[in-house]
């Protein structure tokens, strides 16, 4: 047993044993193994089969199954199945339901149906999770564990409940200690909004205009706070139980509202579940976009959240535990991946460091919600598209064996509490952080950099680059650590402009950043879809903060407005970090930092390692890469979906 | 007194003698039968005027009106009242309201304002039904009965009510017999969706993610049972109360929501409300169709739901009981139709072998919901616009006299539960099986051919082609009813895709179908739009199943894409049916079935009968139509709204 | 102290001291008054600081910010806080909020968090404005009062709260009588909607399908009554506390839901707040406005208010109490303003006559719900952008002191009841009273004609011309005016179409206004976008009134579809009055009525007064307008934002 990663890339499957007859066990994990497969995800919807009546556990059928996966040599992942709540359990409990923002429960039927903040459900996922940990906690096969699953899928960390109210009372009441200094910090003068105790307090939705945005403010920090204690129930157990075994949670992608650098803190290791092609049809991509990658995903997609993720776990490690194999049931529109696209998910999680890659799922399921997503397997157990996929991957990794350590260039600052923010006071439609820190990391992969994408605490030593695209909360560690940054750094708007409890800042916004750039935001506003200031190969839309500065105007629109601003090795962008004008700033400051930049060809992304430089083509077309050295995988011409791996020469590439 | 239907087809109207003085009532009957109307129908939104007060019944009014149409020699269809139950009836049993998805009561002020699976409602449904029926059921002026009116109309089929609930738990526990059996037959081990007994079973709305679509499926099939069931109490005590009378109901335009087949089976014949122009706007139909057609309605509105309805009904007796006279008050826009529009879908319905055609309303009401929906005459007793049509069309009738029977060529299988499947299952966004069958027929019709719209157990002797749109779930019989049949068939995508459960078939889709065509659909991919396989003259959008088969590629896209296979006679359309695709398919297999192929000009449909071969034009421009002989009525040059009719030589035209 | 408005317009700002330290205030009064501003409204939202806890008053804060208003010579408006009730009174009724159509109450943590129907409520606003008019009645700072807040604002008229259900019975009784009055007032006969008494009524929301429009209005009726007494309670005692000041209330823009010429009547004076950027991005202007004008507004918004409060006011008297300083908080999209646009916003109310203008804010809070909330000051205290157009506006109106009284030319009649109307039974998409109002006053303003906006009952004396774009229900005085009336007449769509009781008149439209225009109309019908009757320089879209009359078709479309009649001085546009029809029209009746038509260039208006001519310009580019003099203010050619004031000679220009 051992928490080291290993130094070549994994590849796993999740499998659900009680949905097939117990005579086909054996077979597939046979077959799993033949894949080449060496890891296998289960259990963690599988409760109403392990606890069919209160109290009542059947172990029988669990212990069969890992004996089954053991005997073919997989190494099992288990999940603690608190995600799926038996009905007899909910009915013992009626008010353990999340509640929506319309008042509503949200009742048995699906999954996920509890809320964070119930009492009685945190004692109940506690007794399961002690339960399967104590039965298999020193199973040998068992070697890492999954709790509950994609904690906030299906919008489920804001619950309106009467538990989360009288949760959040208690929460405020640790915070501000005194109604009187909750007052204060909210502005709670305005509009009478005055508490005279806790107990007045109400959670912030259906008020008759918006609620105070520091009321929203700090419920979203007290509910990303309520998952990180139920998660942390579930990790004591488990540590205690089962000693040696990493224990992990399967993130999602564009998923926000809970902290997700704070349960890295507390996890060994975070994973992530890659849907590339469901992600695209759901996610504001431009449409252009979404038809252009309608079979691969945006190129973009896998590798942020591989970034986005590695910055969450504990000394970088992270996988991807849930893989998209083929088509999918839940996007509006469901298409079928380019052959070759598994295979190039599956590389590129290697180029950025993974441990694991895990397809989900191993076989079709015929029935139920998700009849119509993939598996390696169809429903009739002949191979799916995507199995060959990850067989080729297979070999692939054999070949590339260990591919080195990461390579530093460019740090990408994020903050879930950044998202937050702008999520409770957008002031101007759809300007949102997270995609600020999205295609501002467009910009730096179509420059060719390599890039970690960090929380703001994070030591910024070794990087040449920071960029900073929209980070309205600037705690004094960022502060104080540019100002002994030697690189070249980009603040995006809105950074610094706003307290921690969500007010502008004496000194106006960018508040704390004023240390490393001479400003003072005087005005700020939201622009409309065609309002649109033009410059030399860029536009500055959506936002302009008026600066009054000494630094030097750097990019000015042909109508005089100033839309970036430069002193000394930090640059200010004044309007929103997209497209053209983000890239020409990552350009800029790219070179004054020393970086190489290689423009990539439309949808190929390049990523190195300490042994290799891996190059994806997302594009739907042949494109052509040039890069020194002989390929180890591929050739300069990749075809669509293709990927190259060059060796990486000691001269940097 | 008799239940056979004219030989000639007869006009009526819609007459509310409850909404004028009394002194009005007598000219009203002389103007209506002076105008050529032989029918009128009355009496089902009166229960507050038949009885003002529990059990206070106040019959005088109603024998006088009934008195005054009579004198004028009209037969009446009188309906119950049972769609509009009186203030007072709510306020003793406020919980016999359906509850919509939302869990909002659904209360009085308008109409349908019960929930069918309300046992107090029915008990007062069948008790004023009794009381009509007693009192009218053999008077010599009462030719027919209507049942309520318009089920499933602002969507009331579905109800969320508990009265729903606990008959949903005892409609399954009769379907399944154990709560096992339903658990192995959903698939509820997938999310831990096990019951322990049917009393755990919730309806399965306001779940945190989509619930299971076979719990859909069943709450779909227990809700159409619902109707079905309120409406047969009815029919048996009108039955016995009314000897020697028809008992029908009016269907609506592009509702799905029961299965108005089995309504057709208890009923002596299904009769629907014609609304072309609010249909065209109301209903997804393609902007350049809405502007192409806004003053006359998409020219196969009309036509497919009187080939639908006609084959829900015994014997194949249905007619048109609500037909649009002017501007109607519910839809987004609210045009007035073409002059001579009244008069062409009077005629159409006709062709299509309609017992009658009877006009929604007699007179515009000047007050309350539907003051701005057009009648026969204005609210100031002066004729309206549509008028003069109506007493054109009965010169017409009485030129054509008996249109003859029926001339079978082309059979379109459509069944509700199809529509049930892909609204529970779409994959793909805005995918519907009633609308692939409304596009086939549009084919069909293009390419001037005779189509019997029926359900799944019709039986297929005579026709020379069956198109089979999207039918995922496909009965036994007709799968053994295409082994034998000789003419040409054509399959679309999804069908025999689902077993009777809603799970994949063991052999996978095509399951039953797999007889008469050797294929498996090994994956399925729907597709956004835009994204597009190009063929020579047509196009493959929105679905594409990718098939294991021994059959010959048929259409093939410039990309290799196969979108269309052929065995024998049968042929597969891989992508979704529309547009010139199925267009493509559809001339293809007529002309391999035999079938005569008259490509219509844009607008103009052709129906043939025994005796005519009747030809419309929708356009808003002439159009000229060249058939054998000498047209009886019309020339072969035909404007905007016009119909010409033809004599049907013994030679096939 | 005075209740007669000053010759010359004043400057104003509103001001909470409840935000800011208390040794902030003198200085901030300080350089109010040196900005040339002489009022200071304050105190409108300061409940929960007046009176913390149940019956425990601090006034000490308040006394001494007046005080410190009082000492630099500022008067002060003082508003009654009752839009925002503290924590603790909502605590002790919670049924007082208002609940949404979906049932939901609207509870505390915002603003107008009551229902106007809870009786506890207004006695608790009585107590609490009785409370403040008793402590600073008499207070020589005080020289006028406000009550509440922007009633309306927030969609808080209309409440489907208990409180309102039992008082719009208690309306219902006093208005009908007996419930077969209401029975036949409405129509309940249809749809067996007969109530046996009041009690038996609801309210209108929440019904299967839309309730009988009768039960719609009659409840927007009510709810109207419901503020107007609410607010009347107020005057009430303002009047007796606080003898010898004027009583106002801030009205807002484009809102229709309570009579706001009722209100009027009842109060000294109707003020309102103007936001011109915020309205253009939230209101259905078409995109090119909102693209031309993003940084100005709509030319017509501000004069389209202005003239429409004068006519609601008490001898005209009107005022602009929150004027838009830079960009707002609340809009999809919050631009800044142009530079010079709020001098020109402040210039252009001086031109219609305003006695106020206040701006909203002194400085921008820091914190809460309006932090991104322009103010006159920024959050650092230092002067924000629209300072210096304040100063500039102040010098400005010293050098033009009193601009003579109103010159009348137009008057265009609105009634609020027009919009209830079309709300209610819109029978087309879109179709508003208010915008067929906005869209015809448009055509008049570009045709440099000055506007009145009239209540229908309005002595139409002294007008050359009388438009009225949409009036379905026509009092009996306005169609005796019309008799009376020598000049000419437009009379648009809908007019005259139902009676008080919301139903058809006997004789068909226009009803009424058939005395001076002989016509039915026979049928009317509403056209989607798309349907377009093209004429020579006009289109006819939206809606056709088909009529039958003796008057002289004017304009006729290429189709032969007449568009609008002429009879004698009276015109009737038969389609909607919107863009170039609406324009021909103007243009035709005013120069028929010997009015000057002087075509504005794009986003230039005028409007005269007794002394002056005032040009403002909107448009993003430079413009030049000739007229007579040479200018007070400014010179022909006028910037962006920029206003000159010609002399107005007494020949008429």
């Amino acid at each position: 047993m051992t928490r080291i990663a290993p130094p070549k890339m994994r590849l796993g499957t999740c499998y659900y044993p009680e949905h097939w007859p117990e005579d086909m066990w054996a077979d597939d994990a046979r077959r799993m193994a033949e894949a080449g497969l060496t890891r296998v995800r289960i259990g963690e919807f599988a409760w109403s089969r392990i606890e069919p009546a209160p109290g009542n556990f059947n172990w029988g059928w669990l212990d069969r199954a890992i004996a089954a996966l053991h005997d073919a040599g997989l190494g099992i992942i288990l999940g603690t199945p608190t995600a799926t709540p038996p009905k007899w359990l909910c009915d013992q409990m009626p008010d353990m339901f999340a509640v929506d923002a319309d008042g509503r429960p949200r009742g048995f039927g699906s999954r996920r149906h509890y809320c964070f903040s119930h009492a009685g459900y945190r004692a109940q996922a506690a007794r399961i999770t002690r339960a399967v940990a104590e039965r298999y906690g020193n199973h040998p096969a068992v070697v890492m564990w999954q709790t509950d699953n994609e904690y906030g899928c299906h919008d489920t960390v804001l619950s309106y409940s009467e538990a989360a109210r009288d949760a959040f009372r208690v929460w405020l009441a640790h915070r501000y200690g005194t109604a009187d200094a909750l007052n204060t910090a909210w502005g709670n003068a305005f509009w009478s909004m005055d508490y005279r105790s806790f107990d007045e307090v109400e959670l912030p939705h259906l008020t008759v205009t918006e609620a105070n945005p520091a009321h929203w403010f700090a419920f979203r920090r007290f509910s990303s706070d309520q998952v990180l204690s139920f998660d942390k129930a579930q990790i004591d157990i488990l540590r205690e139980a089962s000693p040696g075994r990493d224990v992990m949670h399967n993130a999602m992608g564009f998923v926000t509202e809970y902290d997700h650098h704070a349960l890295g803190a507390q996890l060994d290791l975070v994973m992530w579940d890659s849907y590339p092609l469901g992600f695209l049809e759901m996610f504001p991509f431009d449409e252009a976009d979404k038809h252009a990658f309608v079979r691969q995903g945006h190129p973009d997609i896998a590798g942020f959240h591989h970034d986005l993720y590695r910055g969450c776990g504990k000394a970088g490690r992270w996988g991807v535990i849930e893989q998209q194999p083929g088509p999918v049931n839940w996007a509006r529109h469901n298409p079928a991946p380019l052959p070759g696209m598994v295979r190039l998910w599956t590389l590129e999680a290697m180029a950025h460091g993974a441990e694991l890659v895990s397809y989900f799922r191993w076989r079709q399921a015929p029935f139920a919600q998700e009849q119509m997503h993939a598996g390696l397997l169809r429903p009739d157990s002949a191979p799916a598209a995507g199995f060959a996929d990850v067989k080729s991957a297979a070999a692939d990794i054999d070949t590339l064996g260990d591919v080195g350590g990461s390579v530093k260039e460019a740090a990408l600052v994020f903050s879930y509490d950044a998202e937050w923010v702008t999520a409770t006071q957008p002031q101007g439609e759809g300007l949102s952080a997270l995609w600020a820190a999205f295609h501002t990391y467009t910009a730096l992969r179509e420059a060719g950099i390599n890039v970690d994408i960090v929380p703001p605490t994070a030591d910024l030593t070794g990087y040449r680059l920071v960029a900073i695209p929209c980070l309205p909360i600037v705690p004094g560690a960022l502060a104080a650590g540019l100002q002994n940054f030697s690189g070249q750094v980009i603040i995006g708007p809105r950074s610094g402009s706003r307290t921690a409890e969500l007010s502008i800042p004496p000194s106006l916004p960018p508040g704390p950043l004023q240390t490393v750039f001479p400003a003072a935001v005087a005005r700020s506003e939201s622009l409309r879809p065609g309002t649109i200031h033009r410059g030399t190969g860029w536009t500055a839309t959506r936002w302009l903060d008026h600066l009054e500065t000494t630094a030097e105007a750097e990019l000015i629109a042909d109508d005089g407005q100033v839309v970036s601003w430069r002193h000394g090795a930090v640059r200010y962008c004044a309007a929103w970090p997209e497209g053209a004008l983000i890239a020409q700033l990552v350009r800029r400051a790219a070179k004054d930092a020393g970086l190489q930049v290689t423009a990539m060809p439309q949808g190929v992304r390049i990523r190195r390692t300490e042994r290799y430089v891996f190059a994806v083509n997302y594009a739907n077309a042949e494109r052509v890469i040039t890069l020194p050295g002989e390929p180890v995988v591929g050739s300069p011409t990749i075809g669509p979906a293709g990927v190259t791996v060059f060796p990486r020469s000691t001269n940097r590439n």
